[in-house]
């Protein structure tokens, strides 16, 4: 058994979060982890210097159950002399549940942080999460970015469980008479995480018994390539870009092909906003844009940005919707042609078919949907 | 369904090995698999100016079935004007049978390609294969080098069906009612490919429809990074490693850390012979050693080498072994000590205690083993 205490103790010795920022959040569901990691808070509190509060949001999902999770977790910081916050939340949807719990949970979280003025946050998430979550993301197809798995900081948040596996976090409970709630949510198949847990993870632990480390490893790899082509793409941005006189971005064509086709496609993506996530036919779309295209032509990628192949240089144009001059209306229900600028329209009304194209210069529109404007 | 002609002619057409070179090696198990490979390519041997061979390893393990396989095999050659070239292998062990094979099978391959002057050989190998492959790997816990999978084109390997699922094969099978033979031990659940085949994939395809895919794309990603950091180390060595006097390679310290560790780490190793697999406790040591030694120290990775830090200079020493000057003889049951040079060796006998140390001065030996010269 691993000494949980030393190992925390140096967690917080190390970290840049909690080394000379005192005042600190720990998220307690009331579940074994989050149980532990406040005991271990409280254990070293007076060492660090710490004040500590609690934050627990009520999911009342399970009714009764779920306020009896919130009074123990109340009862749990009152104890400790920690101070305490809570809220309800109602979710109106029951699709997508465990998003919008997580969302709820870290908005809720920030706010008090904010509110209060806490230095950070901290939660319970543990190896045996972050094998979930890597084992999660293979399946469904993510990149090596995916693969990163959880972070142990990232903004305000730190893990300081996450080298610890699940069965350590036990013992320890046991080994201290820890009391703690279970979420027998935890146990419910339609969570795509549970059914990984109960129908996967025992078969890949009984093939590689060292799993855990494994994904230990593994997420250490990615997050190193992950850091070098972040600095890739930084330093490249550095001496290989620049604004034109439009405010537009762009890039020295030559250099950036001395690059692989991801990286190319990364750099180009890096002048967008980040929240701006891109789905899979947009990436694909940018790569063979890069890789095939010719020179004058340009690619659009949504309806705010575009990318324009140049000679020597590749543009990068955001807010494309800004320089259109007008809005022209077609008041007809019939086929109608146009002329706008140098442009020519066509409106034609199809009845049967739904065959899409990649043709760019073909829109297919839902007749139904369109606001009439009489 | 796809058309798997046309996505074979275009394979033949675009690939290096198969365009002017046309004497090929067809490796037919008797499954389905191979059965439509030869089949595709004696379709479009006239075409492409093929001249066919096909090679088969009979493994005998399952006695008559294993014979009758050859026959089929055998016949099919036959019937399309093919050479045919078969073996028998015995296994001499029942442990690690699987790759005991698999070497058997390449080896006779090569072999015959060598003796009979082919160009290429073409394996069965289709995405299912690919699938299973990387997640074995990842669940074993490989790196993004193991996560490139099976690659498409290697030596004189090419692996046409690699972009195609088992069930389009099978379809295609059918479709042609083409005959084959069925491998019972694809079945055996003694082999990790065949749990992983029936307990693990069946699942995470119920999770995600489109694993297969995202296999294809996360090798593409994986090709991508490796073959950027291949390229990488090579431009490093090439502008930054020197032969010093000595014959011993050597690189720039300051330039090397601009990397990240594991980039560092491959670059040393990439000094070494790529036969030489290291475990990994040794790229461990040499992390280590990279991030934290001092200047002046130096670090012995195996028996035949050692990596020495310079001020500016990080040297890479191989054929350790052959600057031993002498064999130093202890004559004696109990404790010794003998000065050699400017070395102290003090020898003693522990009876009990079997506990290793990461102390590079101390060595446990098992006294028993050791080889008596009286």
């Amino acid at each position: 058994m691993i000494n949980l205490i030393d190992k925390f103790t140096s967690f917080l010795q190390d970290n840049p979060f909690t080394k000379n920022k005192t005042k600190g959040l720990i998220a307690v569901s009331g579940g074994v982890d989050s149980v532990v990691l406040l005991h271990l808070f409280n254990k070293l509190k007076s060492e660090f210097n710490f004040e500590i509060g609690v934050v627990h949001l009520n999911h009342s999902t399970r009714e009764k159950n779920s306020d009896i999770d919130e009074l123990f977790v109340k009862n749990l910081a009152n104890i400790n002399n920690n101070n305490f916050f809570s809220k309800k939340w109602n979710s109106s949807t029951s699709s997508n549940f465990e998003e919008l719990a997580r969302n709820a949970r870290y908005n809720f979280f920030f706010d008090i942080k904010k509110k209060e003025s806490y230095d950070w946050i901290a939660t319970g998430h543990h190896l045996d999460d972050q094998a979930e979550t890597i084992l999660m993301r293979f399946i469904q197809g993510n990149s090596y970015r995916g693969l990163k798995g959880i972070p142990q900081y990232q903004n305000f948040l730190i893990r300081p469980l996450l080298d610890i596996t699940k069965n350590d976090i036990i013992l320890y409970a046991k080994k201290n008479s820890l009391d703690f709630r279970n979420d027998e949510s935890n146990n419910d198949l339609k969570f795509l995480r549970n059914r990984l847990r109960k129908n996967i993870l025992p078969k890949i632990n009984e093939i590689n018994p060292n799993f855990l480390k494994s994904i230990q490893n593994l997420t250490n790899n990615f997050n190193q390539i992950s850091n070098w082509v972040d600095i890739t793409i930084d330093t490249f941005k550095e001496n290989f870009s620049s604004l034109d006189e439009n405010n537009n971005y762009y890039v020295d064509k030559d250099e950036l092909t001395k690059y692989p086709i991801f990286i190319q496609q990364e750099i180009i993506k890096s002048f967008f906003s980040s929240n701006n996530k891109w789905r899979k036919h947009i990436w694909d779309r940018l790569r063979e844009f890069l890789l095939f295209s010719s020179t004058g032509e340009y690619l659009i990628l949504d309806e705010l940005s575009k990318v324009l192949k140049d000679r020597k240089k590749i543009f990068i144009i955001s807010n494309v919707k800004k320089s259109l001059e007008a809005i022209f209306e077609f008041k007809s229900d019939g086929p109608v042609s146009k002329k706008i600028g140098k442009y020519h329209f066509n409106l034609n009304k199809i009845i049967h078919s739904k065959k899409f194209t990649s043709n760019n210069s073909k829109e297919l529109i839902d007749f139904d949907l369109i606001k009439k404007n009489h």
